[in-house]
């Protein structure tokens, strides 16, 4: 054998070892020669120990020991006793190993960088390099945390009488099929494979088949132009159950997310989470996965100026728009430049412009108040309870844009006056539910699903579906965690009759729907159970536990955001050989 | 709310249920109508229930039944009561509910096919409608059982502090690239990603980053012709561990098989299993792969042989080669027929011919008995402890293509003689180890690696390699369960050297090596662990704890041999728009 195998792992060493002989086997994570004291930190997955040489008792030792570098990888046998100096921010920090003997199971190479927690390097070198990047402490800890979501995910749901089935990686390409990555069959060329951007189908096939409750981790995949939150390949917890109406599916998955936050995080959670309407969370926080921690709430004006002289407000009113503003605590100082930078990031929302209203230093003064009578201009300071200092901001525009206009700003202004800091250790749950059913896509003329085409429809929303499919609600939810959408879900529906009205309100016709949806249709003429479920983004769960912003590092091996991978360089090219056995060729530029 | 929701699943019906009020839901397994009684059985994932209608005691309930069919979805509601007549084949046979109310929760349409566990109609419908054949209590248990599989899985590596980590679906074609699918990249037109056929690299990549020990149940692919065992994507239980010895790998590997037999069969499998070296298993059963479930074992005549005047055999003898023979008990009666067939099956493994020696009816008859002496003649029959009404088959081979006809003869006569069904009941773990580093490449004219090139050899062949790489034994190891592979591994290569070494014997250039595994190449300079692991076939896993030959029944949606999902109708053919945003045509035929 080429080394000594460890007793022990060097994270685990504790005063309880003191006067052990012991083992190591690790990383020379630091070397440091003191003359009179030789101190080796060696890492591990578990930790750090510290081992020392004392060069004048053990001269051999320390003559043997030069050659020894950072990221050396070796064993070492020595005898655990007290440190003189302790270090108590670490859980090894009261013992070190005198070391008696050693080998250098495999040296390194000057790594490109220090294998530090707080390490300033470019992330691209950090991905090219990704296993040096991996064993730094910092990184690897969060690959330990969604390890134990892994955990709680396939523990919970086998104790919830979920069955974990595999659905298809090779699957048909789908409606939505210009992100799907398509892969072609060399047995019949022509064809094409497509990656699930959901398992979406198959897990309501297994419904069908009668297994009841389905979960499974899952990979997905979508390509699309990659923002700095996306990847092409994501994970999922994914899961379906049977004889459920929503309340049930809720509640099993407040369940699982209390004992996620409690197992992880030690928080407790409060369960039932609070359940907000689609509307409701629009026009109270402009989103629809509003960040409930602070308050900063939107309220919609129509009524106080439903006599407004003020043409851009009747105008709104008379359109059926909405006129709402919200009211930034202690923003009422802001300056001409604070204010039109506010006003340009309106603008990226598609705000036309952002009318304000300032109390500060006993004085009220804004653009509008010249447009507005005094008992309107009362009226709106009066609604918000404004006080001197504070700002408020107004828009007026259609529904969704002012709403959303509004929630951009909302959070804008929390960001600015140090809000979230301020709520950073608060975790808000929250479910959204009630969304319409329906969106009307402008450019196509027709409606299309919010969610996917088989949501159900509210129950009683049924009768309307027919008149005014704009008006329909969906039995579909989604948590939302401090304003992040962590997953979504719905009640599906189960009666093939729904389902083809839902497809001509779509204007997807029989043969359109045969052809894309056809399994799934034929499945829905043979028994199936009422059934809904859920999808979490498992990523995103990780991010949230980790407090981490880029995604790239709670994924392993992350491609960059234009697919790349640095590390090994893919996608790459390919043999035209064997691109002639798909039976596929490159286009010409 | 359209049902009532059930209060006990129809299989966890008991004694202990009588008296009590339940719901229940699920699908009409039967509908029998006695006249004075009408039965329902009412199936969900967990069992059935008997549901029974007194029409002359409840004539409108009886009269409401009427359109009950076969695979409805309903729920029922009733009283829990003893039967008159039970049935002790079934967990809720000694109870039945008396009707009070029930609803159709969803029609169904005539199913192709009954839901029978001994259903007799060709696969391709059964595939086409999958969601009906999985609804099969028949198959759904191999699905349970999958499911528990996973969870034994999870939970064994969890405890020994295995980290579960995601590799890369799209990854970097590979050196076996003729084997990989390939994905078309959008952004990156002209350039492919491909789906893993394992994630080898990415694992041994985790241990230089340093997490000890990985886990994943992981899908992986191969695009090559499918055998009728065979899935473009299977599934694999991948793991790697850091600082061990192959020793440590097997311990581990016997742990987790020990609690898979124990907690999914009740069966004891003794630990340690048998490890036996390839050169032995050849020797000894002709295959890397042997059934040790019973005897027959090879011998090789060599010996016996050496001054043969036989010229068939002498020529082997200078060339090197193997006589080699076994004994097939009770078999000397066989007809010239019969033995017309066994030598057919030898040459389809490329037998040039099949000597054998009959012991019948106190006479020898043997067609090579006049090219023996005597002494030659029983020398071969002592060997063998041969007695009349037993079969001597010889083979005069070189020495792979001699033990591997012996070994395919050994199971042919198995099979002929109903040794399998003696011997079904018995679960046979084995370790072949100590495989050949390389295999020479007729064709290529070089050495390949015999598992993969980054195996490492056994550190007293190291001095060999130069000399006579083709005796070099690797530390690989497969682990055999009564003749099938169940998965394989080695201990790797940690040190750079060795692995530059290895490519060079393969007529691997720097440029190439450097071009195919250049991160894992890089990776081995900045501080490598010794490490090793072992990938385990899950799909035929299942398929021994089932005791199931068809790969299809144990993988929810599979594909047929020539790749089609017939339930979905993939690969399917996509739109040339869709083609040419990912910068790839469809060849002309």
């Amino acid at each position: 054998m080429s080394f000594v195998k460890r007793t022990i792992k060097c994270g685990e060493l504790r005063r309880e070892n003191i006067g052990q002989k012991v083992s190591l086997n690790g990383w020379v994570a630091v070397r440091r020669d003191l003359g009179g004291l030789i101190f080796i930190d060696l890492r591990d997955r578990w930790g750090i120990a510290q081992i020392v040489i004392h060069p004048e008792e053990s001269p051999v030792l320390a003559e043997r020991a030069k050659p020894i570098r950072s990221e050396f990888v070796m064993w070492a046998t020595g005898t655990v006793r007290e440190r003189e100096s302790k270090n108590m921010k670490i859980p090894t920090g009261e013992v070190e190993v005198l070391l008696e003997d050693f080998g250098i199971i495999n040296p390194s190479e000057l790594p490109p960088f220090e294998i530090l927690n707080d390490l300033d390097v470019n992330e691209e070198l950090r991905l090219k390099y990704r296993y040096l990047d991996l064993r730094r402490p910092y990184l690897q800890e969060k690959f330990l945390i969604r390890n134990k979501l892994y955990q709680i995910v396939h523990k919970y749901f086998y104790e919830n009488d979920f069955v974990e089935i595999e659905t298809p990686v090779l699957m048909k390409s789908t409606p939505e099929g210009a992100r799907d990555f398509l892969v072609p069959s060399r047995i019949h060329k022509g064809k094409f494979y497509a990656l699930p951007q959901s398992p979406q189908i198959y897990k309501q096939i297994l419904m069908v088949s009668g297994f009841d409750r389905y979960v499974q981790i899952v990979k997905c995949f979508r390509d699309e132009d990659l923002r700095s939150d996306r990847q092409p390949e994501f994970t999922q917890i994914d899961c379906e159950m049977s004889f459920v109406e929503q309340d049930d599916i809720l509640t099993m998955f407040e369940g699982f997310l209390k004992l996620v936050w409690k197992d992880i995080l030690n928080q407790d959670v409060q369960i039932p989470f609070q359940r907000m309407p689609y509307k409701e969370a629009m026009e109270r926080y402009g989103s629809d996965k509003p960040d409930t921690r602070f308050g900063m709430e939107i309220e919609t004006l129509n009524d106080l100026l439903t006599n407004s002289e003020f043409q851009v407000f009747s105008q709104t009113l008379a359109d059926g728009g909405i006129i709402g503003g919200l009211k930034a605590n202690g923003c009422g100082a802001y300056s001409r430049k604070q204010l039109d930078n506010l006003t340009e990031f309106a603008k990226k929302y598609g705000a036309k412009g952002l009318a304000y209203i300032k109390l500060n230093e006993g004085q009220i003064s804004s653009p509008i108040a010249k447009f507005l009578s005094d008992t309107e201009m009362q009226s709106i300071i009066d609604k918000f309870d404004a006080k001197d200092g504070d700002l408020i901001l107004i828009i007026s525009d259609k529904w969704t844009r002012a709403y959303t206009i509004l929630g951009a700003l909302r959070l804008e202004i929390a960001r600015l006056q140090g809000i979230f800091d301020a709520v950073k250790d608060k975790y808000n749950f929250l479910w959204v539910v009630d969304f319409p059913l329906f969106e009307y896509d402008e450019e196509d003329n027709r409606y299309v699903a919010m969610h996917h085409p088989f949501t159900s429809p509210k129950l009683e929303d049924l009768e309307i579906l027919d008149e005014n499919p704009g008006k329909a609600r969906a039995i579909a939810h989604d948590i939302v965690l401090n304003g992040v959408e962590i997953g979504g879900g719905s009640v599906r529906i189960h009666d093939n009759a729904v389902q083809q009205k839902m497809f001509s309100l779509m204007s997807i016709g029989p043969e359109e729907a045969k052809d894309k949806f056809g399994h799934l249709l034929d499945a829905l003429k043979y028994g199936a159970p009422p059934h809904g479920g859920i999808a979490l983004g498992l990523d995103r769960m990780v991010m949230l536990l980790t407090g981490i912003d880029n995604i790239r590092d709670v994924i392993a091996f992350p491609k960059t955001t234009s697919g790349l991978s640095l590390m090994d360089n893919c996608p790459s090219a390919v043999d035209t050989k064997q691109l002639t056995e798909l039976g596929v060729g490159v286009l010409q530029k």
